[in-house]
């Protein structure tokens, strides 16, 4: 196979936002698949924040990525050639493939999509792994009641959108923030949120927030945390639930940053604030894509894909997407060779 | 019935650490029963860290006490005279009397307590408030298991001093951390605490928890919150709990106090944090005092009373058991007329 592959790999720590000089487009011949392994051409890359995270040194819940390595993400694509009994070339398969155009995978976390289900797209998105960490936070964390209030940050990105729409569909009054007029628009007027607001140049959260969640918040979602989250927990009522999801608003900072201490307004709440990875949900995850597979059939749930083109274009993409440029989920889409 | 009754009220909302001139020595005459009311001599009055927050103005979990009402508590003592058919003359009564040393009362939240069974005082302590609190929060919330790593902060007063022996009774290394050399020499060599350390003068509190958590922090239950809470956060094992039941450290705060953001750890960690109120297990009383009276009897909880006597001493106990005077629970005893 004399296909070439082109890969993204990290080249420098990032020092705040990442920038485009911290990733180097590397060229090398595609690899035939030893036995038991699987040669994948990616169709589309997924760009998210917990990647942020991963460029970094230093503790975290998942290894960093090695200076000169191959930066980590999903993808879908078709099987070019097999060597593993599981996988049969033209097989449309979902995996942590990395970014890059070709894939060599031993098989493991990888399962097979069915194209004439739903677009292959949507194992990236609303039945993979952004799909079930907003089924999986809002059911088992949130644990939403029909007439509560849910607040949601980040509401405008990948998870954000669906969370509210589950909400929704669990009879909540669904609040929403993000970070552009267009978002707050689209979650409102498109999927049916009841409320939202912008936060750029926004004073007074706390003021804001008890405006649109005039009953008070009764679960809270977190994607973003600092200042909003600080405004969110002082609205919480007695006995609410928090999702802590992410904390995109930290994730460029260099030093560990600084904010009013909380602990003591979770007890007079009885609050109950669960951080969670999505993995902790993985022997539920049929469980989750079925039951979004039927949301999507019976059109209770909307989604969005922002899609840039060219993998020479996902660092660019992906800090776009740091800095709230998408609506949705961001994918790269890719002209495989 | 000519009796006086001597009562302290708020004179004065404190500014930082309470002073003995924010309360005020009231005497007024014993009141009479009137219908469905009783009347009460106290025998012991709990002073309890909660007491501070209720002090003050503003929202909290419950409302705060009058400038000029009586200064609210628990208490046990005997029922002098009754025109409630649910009390009888003699009996020994627990309710939240108030710091005085007679209460008339309608009989609401006053449960019966058997003289027979153990020494009245533990109405307020073992088999009362500050036990329900120990019991429910580690069973129900840090959920130990055997072989787990629980560390309790705020270890050598009521509570606290529970805390780490339940989590003995359950298997658990237990690590407690309190405010002066006795303590920690009480809780390890009488109360059979695994280890501890006497925070004050500590520069470094994550190395010195460390070195007792060697297999990191399994659940934490939190008396005291502040930079102690902080360096637990940061060892917390995957999968940790964290009960939140008090944050002593920031009671006297006039202004809200800043630290560092903990929420990210929260998710790399995916840890259950939640703030508790000891009657929200209102309706499992019967449980937690069933099981801590069995292990009294046992043998495997031991308890000291820090007693002092005199209505009179009620604020400078108290005060004192703010500065971590105390080695377990701190009681009034009084010399009812």
């Amino acid at each position: 196979m004399s296909t070439t592959n082109r890969l993204w790999t990290l080249a420098a720590r990032p020092q705040g936002m990442p920038k485009e000089a911290d990733f180097k487009l590397v060229e090398a011949p595609v690899g035939e698949p030893g036995e038991g392994e699987i040669l994948v051409r990616l169709e589309y890359i997924s760009v998210d924040p917990y990647m942020r995270r991963r460029m970094m040194d230093g503790p975290s819940y998942a290894d960093p990525v090695q200076l000169g390595q191959l930066m980590v993400g999903a993808g879908v694509g078709k099987v070019l050639a097999s060597r593993n009994p599981k996988f049969a070339e033209g097989d449309t398969v979902e995996g942590f493939f990395g970014w890059q155009t070709h894939a060599l995978s031993n098989g493991r976390g990888v399962r097979k999509i069915d194209p004439k289900l739903a677009p292959v797209s949507t194992a990236l998105y609303v039945l993979g792994m952004p799909g079930m960490t907003a089924y999986f936070g809002v059911m088992d964390i949130c644990k939403p009641q029909a007439g509560e209030t849910m607040l949601v940050s980040g509401a405008g990105g990948a998870v954000g959108t669906l969370v509210g729409q589950i909400a929704k569909i669990q009879g909540c009054r669904a609040v929403g923030i993000a970070g552009t007029d267009e978002k707050i628009d689209y979650i409102v007027n498109d999927l049916g949120f009841d409320a939202g607001y912008n936060y750029r140049g926004v004073k007074d959260h706390v003021a804001r927030q008890r405006e649109l969640c005039p009953d008070g918040i009764d679960s809270y979602f977190d994607n973003v945390g600092g200042e909003i989250t600080d405004a969110a927990i002082s609205l919480l009522n007695v006995g609410a639930r928090v999702a802590l999801c992410g904390q995109i608003s930290q994730y460029n900072e260099e030093s560990q940053s600084q904010g009013p201490r909380l602990l003591w307004q979770l007890i007079t709440k009885q609050v109950k604030m669960e951080g969670f990875l999505v993995y902790q949900f993985a022997s539920r995850w049929k469980e989750g894509l079925t039951q979004m597979a039927q949301w999507l059939q019976e059109g209770k749930l909307k989604y969005h894909e922002d899609i840039v083109e060219g993998i020479e274009n996902t660092p660019s993409a992906f800090i776009g997407m740091l800095a709230g440029d998408n609506v949705g989920k961001r994918l790269i889409k890719l002209h495989a060779a």
